[in-house]
Parts: structure tokens; sequence; C-alpha cells
């Protein structure tokens, strides 16, 4: 099953963080972006070309030691539908060179037209006969709020296609707790959706005792990590919020079991922007990404 | 403000109605789809090509007796970049028609990644100096779940640019209650929410007395709807469920406020596949679109 193969990767690696890749253009390196300028005009275009070149080059620097990416579908929708197209061509590259991809998307609708999203991103697209892939991807984030018939595609298609999905249940951001954290039964809503994500998972199990139905759940909210940990012994985090966003590599500890396993840690603009931060000369930040997500690894792997 | 916009369009068109534009391809008429894989062959192009054509003959037809087009995301993204193409092209088509177009994507994320979902729907995409639009719809539909920090990027955007936003409060599904119904404070969640899109929207009124962050209220709960019609007074609402998912006319009354306003009713596949449920001619579907249009508008406008 997916998950098993995901962990493999981490095993393999012996490395559970994964690789952010939410490229806004201001991030490409200067030279980058004025060549393709250059080449294909100051437009969407050229933007889009550039953040292709910067993604395929951070790939090639650290696909070797890293066992995932995660593409944010925000940052490829922001520049039209020639960013998408890069969208599209990152996941097909990341996954020749043997990446784990989540594309994160945080899809949600009612079952029809999850449907038609789980086509999009894990299954197939059906064209009079013909089989078709969209952005084929190894697993994405989905948001719960519609309850289990804007899932159940998702889960379809994660036992058909061996795929997996990452449920928010608590996101890393300071507001997260105003709908989140709410009283339900004596327990906070985020609880509630564990209890789901559980219920969901039963239904996709892998080999290794964990889920295709993962959880999102943030660094920066350790003390709920810990709890959402035992009440979701077979599910994988997904645990955005270290680094950039505030969260420390003993706070994402909490979101491991004891196997250490359970987890993988996403970066984003830490590895991304590590060459600005470190003040390497631009054309070596393939370089600052790779020593950066080398720096992370060992820094989780310390506390496991 | 936008909402004002929205208002004079329903009020110059005398209907309160909006029509979805989900065009999976099996819903576009076989010559259609036969000339379009001749031309540009049997693939992802193809079908994004036969949906382009779909959608423009089905604008033409319908422009002057609606007020508003709902495109959803993910009938486009299953065609892969082709078919985020043709979203482009549709939305920009519509507008040029005079219509107001909502286009239904329930993105949602942590603040700075929302700026970015913010830039491509509703803002500009900045590009070294250069301001770009990519998907410039009139108006989007967001989910919740992050709360505030989620929303904002959305809220400066309507103030900025003209925009508005649907928020999803109780949708049309059928599970829909497994999360938004919990019980918390005495109260089911969506109430809770309902609360928060006042807030939200008490941030970016209109003179109508609407403010631009209207609410999702699916016509298939008419008694929640009527609940939530008395708490959200100055809140436009995006009626999902009419028709196909068994919405009537006497359900959707319950989203109107005494004045006739206050809602707006969607119906897609309703009026696409109308030439199929009556039987014309598949040459003729744009026109059974119109008649089923006209019928919906009679059906609701008899109830205000």
């Amino acid at each position: 099953m997916s998950i098993d193969i995901l962990i493999h990767k981490i095993k393999e690696k012996n490395n559970p963080s994964v690789v952010g890749l939410d490229p806004k253009i201001e991030y490409v390196p200067q030279y980058i972006r004025e060549e393709c300028y250059e080449k294909y005009g100051r437009n969407l275009t050229g933007a889009a070309k550039a953040i292709l070149r910067f993604n395929i080059e951070l790939i090639e620097h650290l696909y070797d030691i890293i066992p995932a990416v995660k593409p944010q579908s925000a940052y490829y929708e922001m520049y039209g539908p020639e960013g998408i197209k890069v969208l599209a061509e990152t996941i097909k590259y990341a996954r020749e060179k043997g990446l784990y991809v989540i594309t994160d998307v945080k899809r949600n609708d009612i079952g029809s037209t999850a449907e038609a999203y789980s086509s999009a991103y894990l299954g197939k697209t059906q064209l009079d006969g013909i089989e078709s892939d969209s952005f084929n991807s190894d697993s994405i984030t989905v948001n719960p709020y519609l309850g289990t018939d804007g899932i159940n595609p998702f889960i379809e298609d994660c036992n058909k296609f061996n795929k997996s999905i990452f449920v928010l249940v608590k996101t890393s951001n300071q507001s997260s707790g105003e709908i989140q954290d709410l009283i339900v039964h004596g327990k906070p809503l985020y609880e509630h959706i564990a209890n789901l994500v559980n219920t969901w998972g039963s239904r996709s199990m892998g080999k290794s005792g964990y889920s295709n139905i993962g959880a999102v759940v943030g660094a920066t909210y350790p003390e709920q990590a810990a709890i959402l940990r035992k009440l979701m012994p077979n599910t994988y985090f997904l645990v955005p919020g270290y680094g950039a966003q505030g969260g420390t590599a003993k706070d994402v500890a909490n979101s491991f079991n004891k196997d250490g396993l359970g987890a993988i840690v996403n970066s984003s603009r830490g590895i991304m922007c590590s060459y600005k931060k470190h003040h390497f000369p631009e054309n070596e930040f393939a370089l600052a990404a790779r020593e950066e997500a080398i720096k992370m690894r060992d820094e989780i792997t310390k506390y496991l």
C-alpha cells in the first residue's frame, strides 16, 4: 500500500522529512528569473518557466537524501494555467526521481465533485474509453469539513490506485483554534475529526500497520500533537510548521510513535530560501537547500 | 462594492439564480466531442477544447437571462493543465458577457498560502514590478476550517479589488452534518461559523446592506437555512443543491430575506444536461439549457 511505500522511502533515507515546493517567484534566484523573462517574456509564462527550473534544480540536489516533496498548489495557481502546467511537470519529475509526491491542495467538496478532484490528483480521468493522468500524485491533502461523503471518493482511489491522503485535523496557523479547538461533547473538535480519520483509515490499511488516510497536525501545537498521537496510533502525520513557522525539532518529536515512525515533517521556505538566509551565492541555491535539508534531517532524527 | 454589483445584476434580470458550469466530458454532446477529438486528438486537449465550446455556447444562450455563472474548478482540474486553461477562458468569456463569475474552488490554507490563492482568483499576481491576472473572478467559495487568518487575505482583496467570497457554512451533501452539525456550547457548529461570517462580513460591507462575505447554505437543508437566514441578516447566501441534488423552489425560499434578496440559487447538471432529460436533439443543448434556466427562474421567483 501507498503508506508502506512512503515508510520504505523514509527508512531508506533515514529521513522523516518532506521538502515543500512553494515557489513564490521572489524565492527564485534573480539570474534564473532574468534568463527566463528574456527567453519567454516578462509575464506569467516567463515566471512559470523560472519556477520549473528552480524546482528541477532543487529536486536534483535533494532527491537522494529526502523521501518526499510537497508542492503547494496555491503557488502554482497564482501563476495561472502556465503555473499549473509547471505543477504537473514538477510532480512528474519528482516521481521519476523516486520521490513520494504529496500535492498540497486541501481540496474538499460534495461526493460527485470530490470524485472529480480525486480523478485529477490520485486516480484517472475517463475520456470516452481512454484513461488519462492529470496531476498523478502519490498523495494529496484534503479538508474534512464536508464529512464522509466528501472523503469516500479519495479513499476508493487510495485503494484502487495505491495512493494516500492527509486530512486536515489540527493546522499549524495561529487562528486554527477558532474552529478546530471548539469543545464538542467535552472534547475539542480536532479530536472528533481524529476519530473520523481513524474510521476512514480502517478502510485503507497498509501492511505496516499504518493506514493510507493520514492527518495534518501542525508542528506549532506540540501538546495537541501528543494527544492526537495517542488517539490515532495507526495514522501517519504530515507535520507542517517546522522552521519558518516556528516549530522546532523538539516540538515535532511529539508527532512520532515510539518506533520512530508515524510522522513526516515539512519545511518549505526554510529549505528553498536557505541560500538567502545563509548568504550563499545565488547560483548555489540548490547546494544551500541540500545543506539545510541535511541539517533538518539530523535535527529531527536526534529526538527520535 | 462587489455584492452590490451582484444584486444589481439579479434585479436587472429579475433572476436570483446562478448556472453552475461543471462540464464533465460526458455532459458535452457527442458531436462536439467527436469534432474536437478529430481536430485536437482523443486526449485531454481534445476534451478541454470540447468543454470550452460547450461552455461558450451555453453562455451565449444564457447571459441575457441569468446574472451569474459558477464554474466548478474540479471539473476543469480533472482535465489537467489544458482543462484549467479552459477554466481561465470560461471565466474571461463569461465576464465579458456581463456575467458575475463565482469560481467554485473551496480553497483554504494558512495565511501566507491563502494570500497566494487570493492573488490567483481575486487579486493580482506580483511579478518583478508587473501585475498579472491569473483567474480573475468576481467571487470564489472558501472553506473556513482554518479560521480568521486563512480568511483575512480574501477579505483584503475583496476590499481592494471589489470582489466577494462565499464561505462554506452548511453544505448541501448528505454527510454535511457529521462535522457541521456537531453541538458546540448548545448550538450546531454551523451557527458558530455563521457568527464568524458575520464578523468577517462587517469588515467588507456593501451599500446595499449586504456584505461581500457571503455564505454557502445548501438547498437540501431548508430548516437550517431558515435559522441561518435570521442569524446572518446581512449575508448573501449561495445556495447549491437545487434540482439534481433534490432541493425544491419551496426549500430555497427559506434562504431569502423578505425583500426578495439575500440568496442566489445554483443549478448545474439540471441546466447543463437538460437536453438529455427532455430529449432535445443534441445540437439544441443550449436552447434546452435556456428553457430550463427560465423555468428555474420562474419557479424560484414564484415563492419570493
